[in-house]
């Protein structure tokens, strides 16, 4: 399958130089989305993921599939003020400023395997904060998986040695 | 299974009086993810859904497993400034002031049966705004489903004519 004819080319989204690679055309046909699950399914098994972090919002479309087709359980990492219980939280850059991140302060074990879940990788802020947060509560990721990985962006030395599992590549922004 | 074991109540948040219902406790497990991901999809089945559209950011996750489980397509529902294609959006009222959600205008074609998914059912406002837009592309809602249903907030009445399918009930915020 390819899986770059589902997914938008949007020139000057949010703003211009950018072209947003827009994913929601997967979701809108199951035969292609079954396929990413699967994908990401099989490489969750591959590094033995005893579960899934999936950053908001994004992320909580395509993991939790992955969390049901591999029977293990599904965490979600938001902004602040939306988890309801305890949480951690990491402080990450932006092109402009900073922002947050969050995560339940029970819901992983130390020991856990995790693998983290996104739809893209451009310059690995947000997944490597969801890292930071698994690794304060003890948690180990041993994997990260992609729809879309951005190349020139260098997301994945962000995230130094973890298995890394992007279904497409693109240059540039 | 008794669903509300899974659901954490949490006094006070995001505010007073407000008990808020936790539903991060089933995604952790896998076993009762599935049971409501089984329960959704039977009831998607039986209302022949075509398409499975679900609000921003609940709603993605106890969307997305259905769409699989049917093999139809999910459609995000989203804040304003989040989807980069051409979308149509509506206002809806919060307690207060308004808020805006938007849906991509060729998500959904004339004529197809939908089922809104998300976590749960309290005035109905983010519900019937899905609604809404959905009707404004030409589709048809057929059906809501949800696992928490706030009983005294009567959002069903909000949604209409249309089934509701709610795993839990409780009385009070």
């Amino acid at each position: 399958m390819n899986l770059k004819e589902y997914i938008a080319n949007i020139p000057g989204f949010p703003k211009e130089p950018v072209i947003f690679r827009d994913v929601t055309p997967i979701l809108e046909n199951a035969e292609v989305f079954q396929y990413v699950t699967d994908k990401f399914s099989e490489f969750a098994k591959e590094i033995e993921a005893d579960v899934i972090v999936g950053p908001e919002a994004r992320g909580f479309i395509f993991g939790t599939p992955v969390s049901l087709a591999c029977k293990i359980g599904f965490v979600p990492v938001r902004k602040p003020g939306k988890l309801p219980r305890k949480t951690v939280e990491v402080e990450y850059s932006l092109e402009y400023g900073t922002d947050k991140l969050c995560i339940h302060e029970d819901s992983i074990q130390p020991g856990q395997k995790v693998l983290i879940i996104d739809d893209l990788l451009a310059t690995g802020g947000s997944a490597n904060a969801a890292k930071q947060l698994v690794e304060k509560l003890g948690g180990i990721v041993v994997g990260a998986a992609f729809v879309v990985e951005l190349d020139d962006l260098q997301g994945k030395k962000v995230l130094g040695d973890i298995k890394v599992c992007s279904l497409t590549h693109y240059e540039g922004e």
